[in-house]
């Protein structure tokens, strides 16, 4: 069958807005953000319904198409950019947008995937409750790209990644019938929980419609605070002691080095240093209550603080006296990357190990890239208490971008995952596999978990057609994948 | 090749203590400790390591031998015991039942499958910590079981069924292959999670052989409160005003009805009505606090409870003035169940629905079935906040108990399961499906869950041999479990 028979059938399914050809239409989408990957697509699809989804993914399996579903486009490892073959079809999300119930009184709130992260949030605003996860690309980033990553964020560390707020998901399968389970049970212990199987799977096990979301109270009050510590060891003890200490109100944890801080403030108009000494580490701390702690969360922050002090943990720190304060913090704390850039190229890995391994990591894994790269700076800054850093390689003042990243930044990122997988870590903490990761989960991953996600894959998606060539690798023979570009597109 | 044969290998594998065909060993595994169910089995195996476990699964695939998994055999769905052909292997994880690893520094332990429950809170008390799950069997239940079915318990309110316990596991696969996910990663995206295929899935899809389980501070200090309210609505409310002034602290919330109360205390001696007037429903609620909260706990608990008294949601309430009192609460709660066998046979159901329909669910189907079984009393109680309670159909006086469970006692359970589906729930909130209600399962499911169901089994389980006839229907050809018993058994 012709792609001219498949995009008639598509048109007749969808309407004349929920499919284009239209390059000036199409282009965009077909780069991801960052600019790393750009596919090819037969079309863009943009249905308005979980039904339309459903005929469309059907329609895809009779003429063997392979689909690959789309959010924001804002995903970190080219999970939602096709391949450069052309048979795919691009599947948006995006029109699905409404809201479909909000109820406040049960905390959830039932979003179609192609709702902004951004518009949760105004939705929410003012009902004495919050979606408890956020992060940089909220502007773009919808409900159904944030699941289907299991993103994360800064709120993980109280709250979980995106799979504690899922209390129900709605998807489409390969076959194109409707898993329908969007209805929020605490308990069911009806088999294992199938959502969790479309949870972080990338679209690649079925594409991703509506999901119910959890809501927690709003936050009535909170405490911002910047501490000096002696080491990295030393922001571990002290977030032990925090979680001690101040239990349920701690919201994040987030750690930086000294040398980092520089960076930050030299590239930063009018930012100075938070405290008068200089210290190994940082570590910016919240502590947040809703509006039955908020009175007594003062004087929880300062007991914590006392104590921390009293047991030597602490070398300095100092509260923010206001909103303003506490949001120069951050401010300091969300620059570390546009301060990195201005230094030059980088390697960044978004790595995990477990949390009371990070410290020892971190002071075991700088000297030796270092050593084996010289003129580099290995920089590591972020989540302490997920276990989870940003672990940037800076390259050596003066060279090309591209010939760098193309020889040595490669090598080095190899070197970063071979280090990550001694300790037991993972490869991707935050930002999935996607394409950019795949060859590297497929040569360090345990193979009975290489041969659980092929198992599962093949199980849900025989022909291989949902967003094929992203985090499970094609099999041969498999029919959408590996096939070579037709000729005529 | 024969039994003899099969047996011989796996007497080599396990030794002497791995393996026995003693009748007087293996019988008493062979029946549910609620005598519903009894089958027939080769052997009893007891491997001492996920090395035998293995071996021992692998060796059964090549002969073709089922193999039903087994912890503390205290499930309520007949999940561990073996048909009667008489073909499967027992196998009781009972002899691992190590604790490898014990990490207060981390709030966390791991635990071989075969550590019974109370052992655990045993191994953690002392520490600070404690493992926030627990339920009646805990002398009994294992990890290994726990997590195979999902446990619940009183606690799920705040910490979660037994899935949100689970940071890492390992569990030996279909091929004898062994799944490592032991290492806990707070953040890891490296595809979907893997180990939520085999948290209750009932031995269908692996069987878990260690798990790494969270630990959380330990309990400094409780407030326990009993409630009078004027409708299970109005208990609801009051649990809504509770979530909202306690916040974390809310750790359980029990409801029960006037009724059934005066049950509890015509079969309890000794025991007295916490409240001095009748009220048609009664709220069990528990605050707890770690060491940072303890000293503000009571302020907290009055807060609330002024506030209920103002909002109008109350219409009596009594805190429990030492332990001694708040033991005293919790027996009454404790001791429905036995008050209810005084009554006479009944039919019993472990359901949910969303949280917020439970009140109209009970008012709607207590009524249906009273009216449609003269002579019956219909009783819900438990654990609201889950939107789970236990609805019981206690059987007309006078009736011989075996006649009525398989005549009128069968009908009302599927009548209960019809409502219950009708109003989006589930038919099994805590205690799973087993082979208890595996028919009701495939009679009600959504088509496209148990086609899910399905898929998973046969892509992880080909030959149908790990726990067959339990949760997922033996599909037609599937090896192990629809072949007829040998006759030489």
């Amino acid at each position: 069958m012709s792609n001219d028979t498949f995009l008639a059938a598509a048109r007749a399914l969808l309407g004349e807005r929920g499919l284009t050809t239209d390059p000036d239409l199409l282009d965009p989408w077909l780069t991801d953000w960052r600019g790393r990957f750009t596919g090819r697509a037969l079309a863009l699809a943009s249905p308005a319904s979980t039904a339309e989804v459903s005929a469309l993914v059907k329609l895809c399996g009779e003429h063997e198409v392979p689909v690959v579903p789309q959010g924001g486009n804002s995903g970190m490892c080219g999970g939602a950019t096709p391949d450069k073959g052309g048979r795919a079809i691009l599947l948006s999300l995006r029109r699905m947008n409404a809201v479909r119930e909000f109820d406040p009184d049960a905390r959830r709130i039932v979003c179609e995937a192609g709702v902004i992260l951004q518009t949760l949030h105004d939705t929410v605003e003012g009902s004495g409750l919050r979606f408890p996860l956020t992060l940089g690309g909220k502007g773009s980033a919808t409900v159904g790209g944030l699941v289907s990553t299991n993103a994360g964020g800064t709120q993980v560390l109280r709250h979980g990644s995106m799979r504690e707020q899922v209390l129900g998901l709605e998807a489409v399968l390969a076959d194109g019938s409707v898993f329908s389970g969007l209805v929020p049970l605490k308990k069911d212990n009806r088999g294992w929980d199938l959502k969790q199987l479309l949870i972080g799977s990338e679209g690649t096990l079925g594409i991703v419609t509506a999901a119910t979301l959890r809501l927690v109270p709003a936050v009535a009050e909170r405490v911002v605070i910047w501490a000096g510590v002696p080491s990295l060891e030393g922001a571990r003890e002290l977030l032990l002691h925090c979680e001690d200490a101040a239990g349920s109100a701690l919201e994040g944890f987030e750690v930086l080095a000294q040398s980092t801080l520089d960076d930050v403030v030299a590239h930063l108009p009018g930012a100075r240093q938070p405290l008068g000494e200089r210290h190994a580490w940082h570590a910016l701390i919240e502590l947040v209550a809703d509006r039955a702690g908020a009175a007594a969360l003062p004087a929880l922050a300062g007991t914590m603080l006392e104590g921390a002090l009293e047991r030597g943990l602490l070398e300095d720190a100092v509260i923010a006296a206001n909103e303003t304060q506490a949001e120069a913090f951050w401010l300091l704390r969300d620059s570390i990357a546009p301060a990195e850039r201005e230094k030059g190229p980088a390697v960044q890995h978004d790595i995990s190990v477990p949390t009371e391994k990070m410290p020892r990591f971190v002071e075991a894994a700088v000297p030796i890239l270092e050593r084996d790269w010289p003129g580099t700076e290995a920089v590591a800054f972020g989540h302490l208490g997920d276990g989870n850093v940003h672990f940037h390689v800076i390259a050596p003042p003066g060279v090309d971008a591209l010939t760098w990243h193309a020889g040595d930044g490669k090598n080095i990122s190899a070197q970063v995952y071979d280090l990550v997988t001694h300790w037991g870590g993972s490869i991707s903490a935050e930002h999935g596999i996607g394409q950019l990761k795949l060859g590297e989960l497929e040569r360090l991953a345990d193979p009975v978990h290489l041969a659980l996600l092929r198992q599962v894959k093949r199980a849900l998606d025989p022909a291989g057609l949902l967003n094929p060539g992203k985090l499970v690798a094609p099999e041969d023979g498999a029919s959408g994948a590996l096939a070579p570009a037709p000729a005529t597109l």
